[in-house]
């Protein structure tokens, strides 16, 4: 099985993009080709914990505030109660010994998993590629369709 | 690259359905047969902006009242805070010059892409043909699974 | 059309849910071979509407609390007001006689839609197999992956 497969990852919720890497990784471990497209609230996955001194005007200041500042950050889809349930989901998943997301970001990276940034919504966002960690690409949807093109499986999470 | 592309448009939040289009203008703007289905929520985003007089029973003019009338009233998934953070949405991509969701709508029917409302939705919803946007095709599920089965890329979104 | 069909139903919204397996039964009568794979909170659609005895940890116990006991109690996912929502679009479902969601699930298995629950999801949320509905298999991400590969549609919901 050496078929390609892309996911867009639109959504930043913990749960669904924590399904988006477990896909991904399972493809990658048995010989595909994976592309991740990140893209809107996904952008957040891949930004840097840490505060990055970048010029913003006054609404890319207000998102990059409001938005949450990397994978550690995200809350879940349902059951978050103010980020509680997240921790409660990572306490979990530590116990019953499930890969955090930081964890599976890594090994996405280190089995050669493609992962692009979404430019046009990094613009919107405000998003600098500074402020994005170390080993994303960064292109468009033309980019995107290129490699669905040639996928055999193609999700939207 | 002449394949076909299907997504099937579930949500009505104003960033999921904008995924939507920039992907469908993008593959028809790079030869691709687009066709969109549209339904549940999805179909507000082809609503006529004015009240069209139709005979409703009660429950469907309570959800007629109830949902947003057209692609100009959508809110986001995430960060709508009551419709303030849509209007901030448009105003920056009005700044960044990123085509607004009426345009990108307007685009894609002039590029020939297909847009499909699910008739079983539309009957559950309340919906009638009237009060959707002229250039629109009715039809149900058979009709998705036909052109989705021709398709290299299906997506939900 | 004999061609292969996959869908991942992540989502526990009844709006979703119903999607899912109004196209999973309209392909499957159309002669598809079709896998639906539950994760997450798709979960639920599985769950006995009964409470099982199962030995649970405190946490397992909590989550079981929370989430909805089978497909009867699923919410909306827009618009569902504490469940109001929901019980409204099933009165409509019925005046409209359009099929509910636990006939949409009993006919899915009358036409042999395999239906698949995702034991590294049951693991963290604490699910058993004796909680979950008849007829349903256990399996993994690899086994998805294998069914997509073969499949000409693959949908994440």
């Amino acid at each position: 099985m050496a078929d390609k497969k892309t996911i867009i990852v639109f959504s930043g919720d913990m749960d669904k993009v924590m399904a988006s890497f477990i896909i991904a990784n399972g493809a990658a471990a048995m010989g595909s080709e994976v592309t991740m497209f990140f893209t809107f609230w996904g952008l957040n996955v891949l930004r840097k914990a840490q505060k990055i001194k970048v010029k913003k005007d006054f609404m890319e200041k207000m998102f990059g505030w409001m938005m949450p500042r990397g994978a550690e950050k995200l809350g879940l889809s349902k059951m978050n109660f103010g980020g509680m349930g997240a921790v409660m989901m990572k306490q979990i998943m530590k116990k019953k010994n499930v890969n955090s997301l930081p964890e599976l970001i890594e090994s996405a990276q280190a089995m050669g998993v493609r992962m692009i940034a979404c430019t046009m919504s990094m613009d919107v966002m405000g998003i600098k590629e500074e402020e994005l960690i170390d080993g994303i690409e960064f292109a468009g949807v033309a980019t995107y369709l290129g490699e669905s093109d040639e996928a055999n499986v193609n999700l939207f999470i």
